[in-house]
This record gives structure tokens, sequence and C-alpha cells, in this order.
């Protein structure tokens, strides 16, 4: 048996590194597994997959027939089409429940931290098996990216911790300086296109029935966007209606700052401005101070209170 | 913070007594937790509870802004209708993922092994908690009750695992006469009426968008059932009319011959012989070789091969 490994469409780094974590935990039960992907990675991915020298996973479309493990994800609009025709096996997340339906028991491990490369080193833990020392430095980076440097309030306490243990086996001092190089490459936006931005973490949701997209830019200081700020509305606004969208929402985090710029185009701006408390300017554009987490604080008043 | 723990409707022994082991779970963990139950206890779960001085659950029906943890279902037909008003924080199941949507990242602990009380106690045991002795008593039951004695294909070496550690925590010396004297009380079903036993251990299934309702009596000869057939058949001819399901299907499993007979109501008799390669007599019945877990040997062919 072979288990295809992979995350969410659209990865951000710890979608990929969980995912070559978790067929190094395969490798280490003894199970053979290939570590896949769902589209490109983005260039914060590739400066850790450099930095620790692992091979980028190979590109996964279809699961039809295959034993296959997910891990930062079970919303069924994020994961391949014919997914119901997939035997899934295992299950490594720290989302909300997407609504998956699957054909047989199986392995899940859901925790509510920061990250799914934390959940993942928690599973080595009480396995007792040990993570390869640049696995283990590449999630540390994974853990690093998805709490911004421990900003995002969806950090716990657990992502402290694993960043500590990782910290050991990869024989790296400083973590959060490496953190902060990290972002540095993830905030040289220069080079990327309107669309590319919008992309580089966008997820699609199904909201009571209508269609969401949400993207998130973090940077280490927003105002590196504001000369982008205009095409890429130009290109929210055409994606929004070609893409049958109910709302596009994209997060320009300023991760210094600790607050993100949210630009809207929906069918119903009031409704969304409601939702958050704020109010859009001539540019589809509103400060919200402290808005960190799509996860913790975009998508749960979305749910409950449109 | 009061979390209200349950398990599914139709509650059998393994999801009673998970339920009392996660309230104890919270409870060790500082949360206050209330063990809740959806529908009567059935005899072998009174016998359980009263051998070890539990306290039966309370009866939950509405959890409407309630903070809620789940064991032993994802299924959201065999939850509380307003599920989606809850506010779900955990999960420790051993079955299929059923489809279930939540607003919030959670704890979510699923492992494809034989009874959720063997999930629990692996969770007791990576938090290095303590389980009570009577709880582990009776959660040394359920295991063996949801694994038919070890005897169903749904077994595996952490189930037995964990009924050694548990029967050490509880301090019973043959757990296997436990569960033999567990099992003649389950096997008494003189006083029990044809819908008794069909709803003793029953639930809906959404297969492809038909309604399926399988039940199952486990007894140590199934013979004992023989005089009861026609009523029990009569009754569910009436359910599968008026209940709007497309297939009842009800396994009466003989624990000493390792096998099932299957009574068989559908709007399509020959869709469902199929499925199984059983040929029904004019009873509806059809003995099965082998047959000893809804779970793994019915639900599965049901969803691939129909």
């Amino acid at each position: 048996m072979t288990v295809y490994v992979f995350g969410h469409t659209n990865p951000d780094s710890d979608a990929i590194i969980s995912t070559i974590a978790v067929a190094e935990l395969f490798k280490a039960r003894g199970v053979d597994a290939i570590a896949c992907k769902q589209g490109d990675i983005n260039p914060e991915t590739k400066f850790i997959i450099e930095k620790f020298g692992l091979d980028i996973p190979e590109t996964i479309t279809s699961v039809e027939g295959k034993t296959v493990a997910l891990v930062d994800t079970t919303e069924p609009t994020q994961l391949p089409e014919d997914i119901e025709k997939a035997s899934i096996v295992f299950v490594a997340d720290h989302h909300k429940l997407g609504g998956l339906k699957n054909a047989t028991p199986l392995e899940f491990y859901g925790q509510p931290v920061g990250s799914s490369s934390t959940v993942i080193t928690n599973i080595f833990k009480t396995e007792g098996k040990n993570i390869p020392a640049k696995v283990a430095g590449a999630m540390l980076c994974a853990v690093l990216s998805d709490t911004v440097l421990f900003k995002s309030p969806t950090t716990t306490e657990w992502d402290k911790k694993a960043v500590e243990e990782l910290a050991k086996i990869a024989g790296i001092e400083k973590p959060l300086d490496l953190g902060l190089e990290m972002l540095k490459v993830k905030s040289s936006i220069e080079n990327d296109s309107a669309l590319d931005l919008i992309n580089r973490d966008f997820k699609d949701f199904n909201i009571h029935g209508k269609k969401f997209g949400i993207g998130q830019i973090e940077l280490i200081d927003g105002s590196m966007a504001e000369s982008k700020k205009p095409a890429i509305l130009e290109e929210m606004k055409k994606l929004h209606k070609d893409g049958g969208y109910n709302t596009l929402l994209l997060l320009i985090t300023d991760i210094m700052k600790e607050g993100s710029e949210m630009l809207v185009v929906s069918d119903d701006i009031p409704a969304i401005e409601n939702v958050f408390g704020i109010k859009c300017d001539e540019k589809h554009c509103a400060w919200v101070d402290g808005m960190m987490s799509r996860k913790k604080q975009v998508v749960p008043p979305l749910e409950t209170k449109l």
C-alpha cells in the first residue's frame, strides 16, 4: 500500500510541510507514502524547502482508487474533485470540520492549535517516533509561518512547545530569527502580479450555501502593498464576477502593526461591513485592528453573523 | 464553561460509557462537564452502570448555544437536530466521518479501532491523566461489548491493550469472564417486544441520498430469537413504510457461531442481496457467515456497491 499525502489547494507553507512530515510519519511506521501537493508552492515555502534540502512534493490532481492522508483541511471545496472515490485513512488538521464524509473508520488528529505541523509534532511524540532533523527544521518554520511568529490569536502554548522541541531536534538556536528571515522572503512582493498576490493564500468557503473566497497576504510592513492595491481591486472585481462568488475578501496583514487591511468585493458590502463592524472607503478597504487570522477572526463571524 | 458530552441516538454501551469517560477527562483537565445521553440505556448498559456504581447520564434533546463534546459518532442523522447551533469542541470516535460541519477548530480523536472507549483510554494515557477505577471497569466492558469479546473483525491490538490496562486500573482479574456475564444479560430477550429488539442498537444512515436503518442484536445463541422473528419482520415492514426508509436491515448476530442472520426489508431486495452476495428466503432472512460488524461489514459495501 502507498499512502498519498496532501493538503489543501493553494498550499501555504504549513500545508506543504505538514504533507512532508506525515509522509515521514508513515515511513517511520513502515508504510510507503508519497508527499503530494495541490498547486504550486509559494516563495516562502520554496525558501523553507531549499533551506533544509527537502524535495518539493509531487502535484496530484486525481485520487480515485488511491489511499490518501489529508493534512491541514477537511473542506471538500479544497480537496480533489474525486475525493469521494479515494480511501481516506488519516487526517491531521487544526481547522473546523468541513463536512467531509468517507466510507471507513480512520485516524483523525485534530487540535485547536496554531498549525497542522504542531498537531503532527504531537503525533510523532505520542508514537515515540523520531522526526528527521531537516523535516523538524521545516516544521518549525511552518509553525512560525502559520502563527505569524506567535503573533496570531490562533497561537497556543502547544505551538510554542512544538517550536522549542523542533528547534532542539533541528539544532536551531534562534527560531524567531529564522522566522523573521522567512517573513522577509514572504514580504517581497515586487515581482508578484496582482493575481499572484490574491492567490498566494486563497481559500474557497461555502458559507450558508454561498461561495466565498478569502485570501491573505502577510507582510512585515503592510504599506509595501500600497502601490499594488488598485490592480488587486480590479482583479478581485473580475474574479468576483467570473468566479460566481458572493463575496471576495483579501486581508493584507501587517505583522508588525498586528492588524489587517481588508479588501471587500461582495454582492452585499453592507452585510460584510456589519459582520466585522467596519466601514469600507471608496477603494473597498477598511483597516481592522488586531485582525491576524482568517480562520479565527474571519470565517467564524461570517458563519454566525451573516 | 460546562461541556455537555453525549453520543449517538439509540445509545449502546460504548456510546454511554464513552460519554461518562469523556466527562471524567474534562473534569481531570479542570473543566466542568456533564455526561448526557440521547435515548434510553439498554439492559447491557444498565448491567455495566450498576456493576460499577456509576450514574446514568441525563437525557439531552436540544443543544442550542451549548458547548458540546461528541463520542462514538459524527453522523448528523444521529445527533440532535439543532447540533449546528452548538459549539462542538471535542470528538472521540472510531467510525467513518459522517459529514459533520462546525464553526471553529476543535479537538478530534479518531482511530480505526474496535470501540470509542479504546480511543478514550489512549487520550487519558497521552495526557498522563488517571482514569477512576470504576470508570475504567465500565470502559473495559464497553470495549468488550463493541468488539463482541474480541470476536468482531473490528478488533485491533489497541483494543486488547486497552482492556489489559483498564483491567489493571479496575482490579479485574478475568475481563473475559466479566464480558461473558455481560453478554448473557444482553442475550436475555424474553421480555423485549419486537420493536424493542429492532431499536436495541439501531442507527439511521444516509446512503447515496437514501434513508437506511440498520439494527443489530447480538446473542450468545442466535436461535434464541427464532420465535420472535415473525413479529420482528412485521414491525420492520411497518417501520419501513411509516419511516420513509429505502431499506431496513436487522442483524441477529450469533456470537458463538460468528455470523449473523440478516433480515431485509427494502424497496429493492435484489440490490441488497447483490451487495452481500446473499439470497433471502421467504421470511426475508439470510445467514451470513462471519458477519459480525455493521460498521465494517455492512455500511462500507452499501456505500461502495449500491
